[in-house]
């Protein structure tokens, strides 16, 4: 595939009629405070640095995705940012948003007029850039946000705000601002987000900015990547010189699977409805826990094998033939309809038995439930139950997701989205997934950015060429990326696949 | 592979070394009325026709295995044997057993003096055969029968009253009865069996049993296979020439896939642990229904849009590049932690938020659900959440197996196990999930004796050669059967796989 290949010697061009559904990649720079020891500012002499000026600013609004993100330096910090902007406390429990830890770019002092959402089914995730406003340190930080989607308009108060406060933020106008819209939320909200911020809103495709925002951690961002096992639980790990090809799985309220087979160059193979949705929503019914954090607490307590049925319950032993231990879970919550027949054998035995109608039940045990639906419940531990879904629902993503890079030759799976939470149990059963179905040949990879894959891919969609550590963004790739997108578009379309029916 | 090709030429043959573990394939002929129009009876003529005598009983016990069952002209009938020796009432809701259609076998008279039991994790399933006694018709018919695992005494008390009525059923002395036994509980309740009915028990591997079973269903028993669809919900299909290779995707409490190859040649490639004893577990949690017919019909009446996230929640359109309709689900149970944070708000408006301790909760209402706990399940309704869950857990079983039969190159694939039930919104699904991912290029088989493929299979292992309307087991090809299982078991025990980690 010779275009694939192609290197355009013409750093100059400045083409974008070939991007229908992006913003402009290649226009003005904007003179960032260059270091011109990297790469490609030495490849490119011909910019001015300057200092941020009122055309600069204009031309960052007429020309969007003119703003070069300076990433050289950039490194993950472990405080928060003192005097942070945002004039909220930090997240409490119950409380509508998250933060994740921030991005320093020491580097990177121009203006930055536009912040990026992604909102998904469950949750909104929002990336926006700040100058060490408060400090005497150069550069600013990238900042990560999440807000409950139910909770969509604390996301677009906060937005506003941030708009609000720009100029101290990014030395730009409020008037300027744009915001980069990505997942479901940006369709069905897109209205809304004009019409309460009074700015412009670009859509982006939600699988082409995950699959952006992965290429940028994996490349950029030092000691962002890692490994899970017991023993050695978080094994960052650099990137090799070249990342293609590889499998996202990203686990937000469903699921979704991506093979990438290079920048850009994406096909979503499929996915599943059992996802982090399907964990909060049946455990919302099922434990009193108030928050996802609060259930993956529980889960950490509990025991499975309270609730599961393992091999060694039906055998009484391993079944060895065909190597399944007797540890094993042969069936999740297999026990519980058990322990509901005995429940009912002492309610008949104590003639306490009261058998509801069954139509049309509501679950509250208020309007109806039966001793015997009470007396099971009681019998099993909220921990235990959550302990169990947990496991359920991250094996059976791992197993689908090996059963998919087998399939696509895939070796390298990173698992993304706001499921996964640095939560020890679940990159531990997913990792172990991973080596048990492949027998050791695949790797499952983590971020500790995990949830914002897609916001920070709407964030850089609004990148020019040429910056970053690594060759995967040089300008000299620009023309083959861009043609390869627009392949990877068609031929996202020839493909019918769906995560479920 | 010169070893399968190979076809023995010495058809008296009665090496049984070679099978170490199952009953003698190859014994004495017991003089079954043979119709001596079918081909197996004239190849051997020598057989003769004998009246069942003590000498013939004695054989039987002497040499398990030889019993011939004589399945020509045998039909599934669909009204209950008149004078049902078994005692017990048919099976009301909340009993501990269910009975399916029998199979008649007009043309069997020969002494039987086994029975077969699959003990599952959830169910027993037990098949025994009875003379036609109180009619005046031939032959007589395979009784199905399916026991609650955790009352498994009261299989035993019917197993122990076949064996008191053994000469009634029969022919044969209750001494002379033998159980041929598989599935985990095999294992576990092995010395049980033998001290509470007094009897000899073999036991037979698990996977075997079950493509032995289904071999024998798609093969011999006509109006027994047939695919699904909502147009044409029960097409009947007669065997090809060749049914190999197939997937056997059974699914009791937990699932099991098989690759088959051939008879008796077998390989469990995978499996998941989210199967009937998870549906039936967490529906035992969350709705008051006491059975799993019951919460088969609560499913048939909800609507899982209500619990479920579709796309069009999250997009309020179709995601139209990637193929995803509107009314695709995105997460199974997604809508529901949305509700659990509106039911908190409004308590939080009216005052009434009640948090609990969270630490070891119990699931129990009276031990200290909160207000909102109970104010989120009044707004869901047992049917929609039944149908929801019978979703997931059928698209998941489906994918799953979609891509274990992509990985594996087969095109057949047949839903066995007493999860189904002939429930046409399962089957549906099921069907559905296989010709959505494989973009039609694959087939979803069900069985009306679903749930007994184990305990037929059990039931069959006392079978001599030569019997059946297929070559399937025809003796030429004994040997070759032989060798094949002893290789597939070297060749399972070499496979580490399991259903789950």
């Amino acid at each position: 595939m010779p275009d694939e290949t192609y290197q355009a010697d013409h750093p100059e061009v400045t083409s974008t009629a070939a991007t229908p559904t992006t913003a402009t990649p290649l226009s003005i720079a904007t003179g960032a405070q260059h270091d011109d020891s990297t790469l490609e500012q030495t490849k490119v002499p011909r910019r001015p640095r300057t200092a941020t000026n009122t055309a600069e600013i204009d031309s960052t609004i007429i020309h969007p995705g003119s703003v070069r993100i300076n990433v050289k330096g950039a490194f993950i910090v472990d405080t928060p940012e003192s005097g942070t902007p945002n004039g909220m406390s930090p997240s409490p429990q119950g409380s509508s948003y998250y933060e994740t830890k921030d991005i320093r770019l020491p580097n990177h002092t121009a203006v930055v007029s536009h912040i990026a959402v992604d909102i998904g089914g469950s949750l909104a995730k929002l990336v926006y850039f700040s100058r060490e406003a408060h400090s005497t340190e150069p550069g600013g930080r990238l900042n990560f946000l999440s807000f409950e989607t139910d909770r969509i308009e604390d996301c677009f108060e906060f937005m506003k705000h941030l708009k609000d406060k720009q100029l101290a933020l990014n030395g730009s106008r409020s008037s300027e601002l744009s915001v980069m819209a990505t997942g479901g939320g940006a369709y069905k909200f897109y209205d809304r987000i004009r019409e309460r911020l009074g700015v412009d809103v670009m859509r982006e495709d939600e699988m082409e900015c995950l699959i952006i925002g992965l290429d940028f951690f994996i490349t950029e961002i030092p000691r962002e990547v890692f490994t899970y096992s017991e023993t050695d639980p978080m094994h960052f790990v650099e990137p090799e010189e070249n990342i293609y090809p590889y499998m996202l799985v990203n686990i937000g309220s469903g699921v979704s699977m991506l093979k990438v087979s290079g920048p850009r160059t994406y096909e979503r193979v499929g996915g599943t409805s059992l996802g982090g949705g399907t964990l909060w929503g049946l455990l919302s019914l099922l434990t009193p826990a108030e928050s996802f954090d609060e259930m993956l607490d529980m889960a950490a307590q509990g025991d499975n094998a309270k609730v599961d049925m393992l091999v060694g319950d039906i055998y009484g032993m391993d079944y060895g033939k065909i190597g399944l231990k007797g540890t094993a879970i042969a069936s999740s919550f297999g026990k519980v309809f058990r322990m509901k027949r005995e429940a009912e054998r002492e309610a008949e035995d104590s003639g306490g038995l009261s058998n509801g109608d069954s139509d049309h039940h509501h679950l509250s045990s208020k309007s109806g439930e039966s001793a015997v639906t009470e007396a099971i419940k009681s019998r099993f531990s909220a921990s235990d139950v959550s302990r169990s879904l947990l496991y359920a629902v991250s094996n059976n993503i791992g197993q689908i997701a090996y059963l998919q890079s087998q399939i696509h030759g895939l070796s390298h799976i990173y698992f993304g989205g706001s499921f996964i939470r640095g939560h020890p149990q679940t990159m531990n059963t997913l990792s172990y997934a991973i080596k048990f179905w492949s027998k050791g040949e695949k790797q499952a990879y983590f971020l500790r950015h995990e949830g914002y894959l897609g916001s920070v891919g709407a964030f850089l969609k609004r990148q020019p060429r040429n910056w970053g550590r690594r060759g995967s963004f040089e300008e000299e790739g620009l023309e083959t990326r861009m043609r390869e997108r627009v392949r990877a578009e068609s031929a996202s379309q020839e493909t019918v696949d769906e995560a479920v029916l």
